[in-house]
């Protein structure tokens, strides 16, 4: 059971370090191993190779260290850093000293700025690499990758309401559990659900929002997810919960949508639906919603277009893909869909992010016991890489609002999402 | 006087009603107008030619009535829909019974939706046709055209500020002077400004918000415009109001900011930039923004990419076009500066238009005085046709504040925005 786990992430199990060879860190490798943090914008951290050997760009700067423990390490790290230094770092070939979040912020920060509005010839290449695609069998398999890798594994570090998306911190110092139901609650407000109404989601998760809708906003919600796990849990849970009458969980993709809705919402799906099947999702939205409808869409997004890192995107998350709100508005123009509020909520990804590693970093026997040790260290880099993606700016995230173009009936300012006691402190 | 300002227009004089000929409306006529509805969407007015003859393509729906005075003006209608209603009606060849802002509202919502994503054979069209490029010297003789019409005209109907962009109205009810202060006071709040710091203004208009950012947040602003009317007002202003020390206005192009700010600011320009040079623009912001700085653009603009109206844009707005949020990303996207907040203040600009037309409609003597009648009516119907273009959804308003992506000391939420007085109501 452990070891299948581990292969499940895909990780390649290499020769041990002792067979690789060490010997003294070699000129040539020390040089390449200066071009490459030169390429990276010479961050201010340390490199320490297996012989005691070091490296400073900026002398005197580090206060974080970057260990490689053997020579076939360095190799891989300098053929394609994105993807080995996940892989090495899971499998313990290479270490970080100090704080990883830091040190990976530091490293975020630094790196040149593209300035080219296209992409790179490195980042068609890695797109070439990316074959996982999102129809309608490569998103199941995409998602089950990720998403059925077992509810009791993320019961331990999630909220009650297993919610695996951004939460919304109105106080910075907020508890995580009153995060997510504030964030719960900001949705649901900034798409004036009335009782009565009906709603459809896209991507449902372990079913919370539409729980949360049905109980606390009277609505009728249909909410699709295609990751098997999650929908045996969301319906067991509604069942207990007394709300099966008015939520159905169906274990379907979004491209399958219908009926008629007064809302539709979709919470952390986008990054897995890809650009190419952008104008799928708006002819949906298009189709399902009335004319006085309204819709949120919720997603990780990037200030400039550039792939996944392809670590994440092989090992974490296959197909996923973050996109800028340019690719976004793919969606809605075709459809002539009104955009009425974009909100930005990077940093509190970040604050979402610090309490999972936490509570994660106290569930390590655990996941262990489940796992195995370079799982522990995947989801440890996964989870410190994400934060410090979000402090750095390298990702974002976005909540759109939008209606038909012609739904007059709006607020007449953004006040009424103000005016609840969680905002007043 | 009265003459060349009408010329002004470019609105060309034909011959009069009588010269054209009338007789009986003729069958082929009569079947072209029915054609010209139906790629309209048939929308449930009705059409009386100059015999009494009537079409009304929802019959018994009709509540108001396009009134064609001669033969001339049907063609030229049939011809050029777009162009030729706005001149005609100018030019009273055409005339609207009922209430005119719900006749254009009626057309506006009927039209047929646009469901490529790309330009059709007729907006291609049209783009040819549309020369008037804003380059260095063409944005000069653009923003003459319609901001160097005078300073009195303005004032008729302006607020005190002379603000000729969109008002705030926290409270749907508030008076036009205090909703201009709120979107003075929204902006700079957006923007958290804060005493000593510098903000640079692209395209300042009479220069209202220059000196309230200075008076109330103050700050030192240097604010651009290329209209030598409206530079020259502002200038007599601020000295008057004893803040010269504060503000500085420049007669230049955008494109030549320099300097380093704190925040960058431009309300009601980017309609006149031309998606062509959205790159400039955003490298003029890349160039002058400081790392902790803040901006915000303020326009008018679509859900789907279509050309400004062809009247519009030959008569009133020569060069303007708004753009899509779509295309508004490309100022930012290439210097990876970060959305932060996107708001759609749509049925704002409706209720400020109203306000503005119910004060024209109030000075109509003092306009035919200064101009003449068929500048009357073409400024009636502009002002008209930008309400009802706002409150039917085919025009939208834009607020978009952004950073640098690494600013980190963003407030938590949004509250702070919405803890005044006005937003209490």
């Amino acid at each position: 059971m452990k070891q299948e786990k581990t292969e499940f992430l895909g990780i390649p199990s290499f020769s041990s370090p002792a067979a690789s060879g060490r010997g003294q860190v070699a000129v040539p490798e020390r040089w390449l191993m200066r071009q490459l943090l030169r390429s990276l914008g010479d961050p201010p951290i340390r490199v320490r190779f297996w012989d005691g050997a070091e490296i400073e760009p900026v002398p005197g700067a580090a206060r974080t260290t970057v260990v490689i423990h053997d020579r076939l390490a360095l190799w891989r790290l300098i053929r394609h850093p994105m993807l080995h230094f996940g892989d090495d770092y899971s499998l313990g070939r290479i270490d970080v000293e100090g704080d990883l979040v830091e040190f990976l912020d530091t490293v975020f920060r630094h790196r040149p700025r593209m300035r080219s509005s296209g992409p790179t010839r490195r980042q068609l290449l890695e797109r070439l690499q990316r074959v996982r695609r999102n129809t309608l069998r490569g998103s199941r398999e995409n998602i089950h990758h990720h998403y059925d890798i077992g509810n009791s594994f993320y019961r331990l570090w999630l909220d009650h309401e297993m919610q695996y998306t951004c939460a919304y911190f109105p106080a910075a110092d907020m508890s995580l559990e009153a995060a997510q139901l504030a964030k719960l609650d900001h949705i649901c407000r900034k798409l004036q659900l009335k009782p009565g109404e009906t709603v459809v989601e896209a991507g449902c998760g372990w079913g919370g929002l539409a729980r949360h809708m049905a109980r606390y906003y009277g609505v009728k919600v249909k909410a699709y997810n295609i990751s098997t796990e999650q929908v045996a849990y969301a319906r067991e849970r509604v069942a207990q919960e007394g709300l099966a009458d008015r939520v159905e969980y169906v274990l379907d993709d979004y491209r399958t949508i219908d009926g008629e809705y007064d809302a539709f919402v979709s919470v952390g799906m986008l990054e897995h639906v890809g650009t190419e099947h952008y104008h799928i999702l708006g002819g949906v939205i298009d189709r399902v919603l009335k004319p006085g409808g309204r819709g949120l869409l919720h997603s990780i997004g990037r200030n400039h277009a550039q792939p996944m890192s392809a670590w994440a995107e092989r090992r974490i998350f296959p197909g996923a893909y973050p996109p800028t709100l340019r690719e976004m508005m793919m969606i809605f123009e075709p459809y002539e869909l009104s955009v009425l509020d974009v909100e930005n909520l990077r940093l509190h990804y970040a604050r979402t992010l610090e309490h999972w590693l936490e509570r994660y970093e106290a569930q390590l026997r655990e996941v262990e016991q489940m796992f195995d040790a370079a799982f522990v260290r995947a989801w440890r880099l996964y989870l410190a890489s994400s934060i410090a993606s979000f402090t750095s700016g390298c990702l974002q995230l976005f909540q759109v609002l939008f209606t038909r173009p012609q739904h007059n009936a709006l607020p007449w300012s953004r006040a009424y999402l103000y005016r609840d006691p969680l905002h007043k402190e």
